[in-house]
């Protein structure tokens, strides 16, 4: 329906524009003129606009958005089929301790990090004693969000012995450590997704890897309806549906000199400002200035009061206060950070920085609700990452020469272990080749997924068969996605193929022949054999517009050895000024699909040489494979679980 | 089938970021730091690479280069018909004098232009005496092109007076004079094109002035058998197969100092490498470098092929001793000019000087093809134009306040008269609101097209009714084009909407009662009436598939007032996680067609707060219309002529 190619390309675009205005505006003390300066950064705000709205412009945003949806609500059910077994006893289980010693982000993370490896081990997650005992909350986990299951940790685990966690684990009940703990880290571990998903998530969504987890994120937070109670009163407080807000989030108190550099409120207001202007040439409007603060630093939104005036600024400094390390473990503080975390995932932007768990939580929270908002934020140090995920990998698609001391060596095809983006135009990374740490340009790389199977999601029972309607069409494809075979392990974003160009010159004039032609390849890879190259005469098909060829009762059609499943380029036919050969009239191409093939075809009176070119969709940007894990088969047991 | 607007959105886009890289190259300077300078070029290149890539991750690239075609075929077929009467002594005539006082382009254009004022009024071009005095050859028109028409000059003149032309003129022959000499300029003249093609070729076409233009100058340029041979021979003798070859143009002798300045092989070359650099990036491979020389000076190629010693160099030395002013009016030089115009229309890229009318002629009949070729160049010195062209508008889409001496001020909508782009970010012209002449920058505007309706087009005969496969109903989409009623004048890219979106909120949860729904809309610029605003309680469809609404058997279903003709943006409910509402399953959208409305419906156990956006494509970026000139009814002798 909507063309992946060309989502893909599009969306590499815009992070081309945005690291050049990266790169542009850290050189700005380089620029020795003042106006020049301004100017380049207003011009490249505009074309950040003009990038925003090739979106606007394609008419399946909705359908991109609606099979985005599907997807989502798609992994819900199976997580849901899971969590929810028929019978409690039997279940295979993972148990999870939610009360890690830390934060709340911190928290909920290991306890995704938890369902994630229940997910692709297909197993139930428990919380143990269902996290009744909760530093944040006297009442425990139920305080504020559903149940995870229909079962109780009691009917799951039922006295059994647990065995410790491992990917191929027989046993019943297994029990997961935190993952700092681990002495070998589990291949599902993130950034990993579904490979089942991977065709569609990479042109959907310019994080799949984020989108994933936020889907495990939005279960567990399944807020009760208190919580829903409190949220909907802070949700009143800002209005959402007034224009854009952008989501301040500013982490301070312990994580300063910690694991964290200060920054101040002028740093945040920076990027959001950015993003209004671009926005406003996005839409050819005024908008007016509206920004959520979430932070554990009371004298925040004050200040951005203060030194915003122009600023709608909504944000609880009540809020911030419970956020301190004084209140931190409090009722009060649970809901007000939960309520923020939701805040946040709501905004149409995010400024914050990615070291605090709690910023990451409000922009996976926000993939998982079936928007690509991949690219909606700007974090003033980290890229995203899941604690104690796999390496995250990137691949050269461009080659680099250092320019400068600290600059490493790309050759195309190089993988690089990307540490971090210094929102400057450069990466800092290891070069798997050469082994050799340093930045290069994040222009010239691409992004390297890992994908996997997933038991969990590759059961077919729930393909609707009597969808009709050409919405649910589009539906179908994805479940077929769901249903095809699991495919062994293949490379995300290196799946990714250049395309190739090779021409094709029918020449039926230089031999002066009747219907002697020769078929031409200059550049082609696998040259076509000339001895055994064979036109056809054939019925020409009569169509009582065509004048010119009324007399034609058979037409001359070659085959070019093209690949059927590209359109060919436009064809050129030489002499070009010849009355004789008028396109679709006289001369023409059709696919022959049963034979796999492209024909040219010319009837009387045209005799001509045709050139096109044909689409090979074949240059690799990757060498490199991921190795396949070894799987064990489902036992019986697994099978039950998986369906239930 | 392809997308107009996008089309047009990533066109723009392109447009933008070589705007970016002109104004950063043309900076180059300020730059204080030589390695950041260099690095700046290379990025904008890899981006610009990265931009041309859109086109290929497109699958209807085919589909547009086809549909083209098809208009630059229909064009053709238009004009054969009107030089072509059936009965030679009837046929209302334009004369024109070949043998203009000047140059061979120039002679061509002044051809040209009588050719579009002949078919701006219906009427068959007839050059003077058939063209057989002409000072660049002996045995006149023929010796080289093909006639104009199957009737002779005297078969049509007929020693008939002729008038003097005017668009208005009842005479059945008229001649026509040069355009300087014009007291009134008639309203055809370019840059206009017709408006029943409008929607088509602003979509299709970067520049659909030319590629008008250029129709006319390929029916005029129909080669004969014997010139036909000797092109064949100079195309043998460069490799087109090979890989891409940049054209360039190099015009100097007698129009030095005089109508041009004197620019040296490296300033082509300058732009011939940026050019094969982001190919590269395009391409992902390396390119081997060739170009093609036409010249009047032999010193031009012999100096290129010595400085650049990695180019490989075509074009002869023979053919620019033909052209300089001493042997310029000979049979020689005719032939020379008439292949080098042949063969800078076949490059891929051209370089040159449109001060220059050769080079003008190239860039012309490569857009005449059939391909989208309007930005495949670099023009030393103007930007396209038209001898005696009706002024070239452009209307401003962002405000612009002077930055430096010499810049003029743009208000969003204002008009300019653009008198040339300087290629280092900005353009120089005159705001017609203000009369303020100077320089304002290139990426600020867009195009404002002269459109007219083209009697000679609006002939429906050549329908084919029986067209059925579904190519064929892409074209019959260009033909119904051709057929609708003749719009009044309107304007071209001014016709040009952006996106503007409304909210929508049904919200069914507040009022605590069942089917009680209130639709809140916070932004429209014409709110629905809350009084009148009323949702139906309608039958369920019944799918087998929908397990959580089995039960329901009626659904509520609220009209929204948005626009049935975009799609809505995603469905986005409140309370967000809510189990009972799914979308497609308990709750959705539909567009009720006979009613003209989106409607979003729920069913139980679904009740909640939806909230979408709908789009209106109408915030216009141009307020100003074209005045309709005054439209004779066409006589009956007039019709005949135009069906012949
Ligand atoms: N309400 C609120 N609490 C915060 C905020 N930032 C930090 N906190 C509190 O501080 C804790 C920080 O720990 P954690 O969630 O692990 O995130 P991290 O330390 O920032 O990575 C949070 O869980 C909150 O309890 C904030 O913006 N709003
Ligand atoms: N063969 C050849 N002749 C040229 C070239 N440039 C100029 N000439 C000759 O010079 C004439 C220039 O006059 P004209 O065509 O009106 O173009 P202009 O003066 O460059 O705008 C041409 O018609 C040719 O006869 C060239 O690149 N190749």
């Amino acid at each position: 329906v909507f063309n992946r190619n060309l989502s893909s390309a599009r969306r590499l675009l815009d992070d081309r524009i945005r690291e050049m205005f990266y790169y542009l505006h850290a050189q700005k003390s380089t620029i020795s003129d003042e106006i020049t300066a301004a100017h380049v950064e207003e011009q490249m705000i505009s074309l950040m606009g003009a990038s925003e709205r090739l979106d606007d412009a394609d008419q399946f945003a909705d359908t991109r958005s609606e099979t985005l949806a599907k997807i989502a609500s798609d992994i819900q059910k199976s997580i849901e089929n899971l969590q929810n077994p028929s019978v409690c006893k039997n279940a295979r289980a993972l148990l999870c301790n939610l009360d890690k010693e830390c934060g709340f982000g911190c928290q909920l993370h290991h306890v995704s990090y938890c369902f994630i490896m229940a997910f692709a081990t297909s197993r139930t997650l428990v919380l143990r004693r269902d996290g009744t005992t909760w530093r944040y909350s006297t009442n425990g986990w139920s305080a504020v969000f559903m149940p995870l299951s229909n079962c109780t940790y009691e009917e799951i685990i039922a006295n059994e012995q647990s065995a410790t966690f491992t990917e191929q684990s027989e046993s019943r009940i297994v029990t997961l450590g935190i993952v700092d703990g681990l002495s070998n880290k589990p291949l599902f571990l993130p950034l990993a997704f579904p490979s089942t998903l991977s065709k569609e998530l990479t042109s959907l969504h310019s994080n799949p890897p984020v989108f994933f987890v936020g889907q495990f994120l939005a279960y567990l937070m399944r807020t009760n309806e208190p919580t829903e109670e409190k949220l909907r009163s802070v949700y009143r407080a800002i209005p959402f549906d007034k224009g854009p807000i952008v989501g301040l989030q500013v982490r301070r108190t312990d994580k300063i000199g910690t694991e964290a550099a200060f920054h101040k409120v002028e740093e945040y207001m920076k990027w959001t400002e950015f993003w209004f202007r671009v926005q406003e040439r996005r839409l050819s409007a005024n908008l007016t200035r509206r920004i959520f603060v979430a932070t554990d630093d009371p004298t925040v939104v004050p200040e951005a009061k203060k030194l915003y005036p122009q600023y709608e600024v909504y944000g609880s400094t009540d809020i911030a206060k419970t956020a301190q390390l004084s209140h931190r473990y409090t009722d009060a503080s649970l809901i007000g950070v939960i309520s923020d975390i939701f805040v946040l995932s709501k905004m149409d932007y995010l400024v914050c920085t990615f070291s605090s768990q709690v910023c990451r939580m409000g922009y996976e929270l926000r993939q998982a609700a079936g928007k690509d908002d991949g690219t909606k934020f700007h974090s003033l140090d980290d890229i995203y990452y899941f604690g104690g995920q796999h390496p995250h990998e990137q691949v050269a698609v461009e080659a680099h020469k250092p320019e400068r001391r600290g600059e490493i060596e790309l050759k195309v095809g190089d993988r690089i272990g990307i540490a971090g983006n210094h929102w400057d135009g450069f990466s800092k990374g290891q070069n798997r080749r050469t082994g050799a740490d340093g930045l290069y340009p994040s222009y010239k790389v691409v992004e390297f997924w890992r994908t996997l199977d997933y038991k969990a999601l590759s059961g077919c029972e729930d393909v609707a068969p009597e969808m009709t309607s050409s919405l649910l069409l589009v539906l179908l494809f994805v479940h077929l996605g769901f249903c095809q075979q699991p495919e062994t392990l293949h490379d995300g974003e290196a799946d990714f193929r250049w395309n190739r160009w090779e021409e094709r010159t029918l020449d039926c004039v230089t031999s002066g022949k009747k219907d002697e032609c020769v078929l031409l390849a200059p550049n082609s890879q696998n040259p076509p054999n000339p001895t055994t190259f064979k036109c056809r005469r054939e019925p020409m098909p009569h169509e009582s517009y065509n004048t010119l060829a009324a007399n034609s009762t058979t037409r001359l059609a070659c085959p070019i050895h093209c690949p059927v499943e590209f359109d060919l380029s436009v064809l050129q036919k030489r002499p070009y000024v010849n009355k004789n050969c008028q396109k679709y009239y006289t001369y023409g191409k059709y696919r022959d699909v049963k034979e796999n093939q492209w024909y040219i075809w010319m009837t009387e009176p045209c005799v001509a040489a045709i050139t096109t070119h044909c689409r090979f969709n074949d240059v690799k940007s990757a060498a490199a494979k991921l190795q396949a894990p070894p799987q064990t088969k489902p036992t019986e047991n697994r099978k039950a679980a998986a369906r239930s």
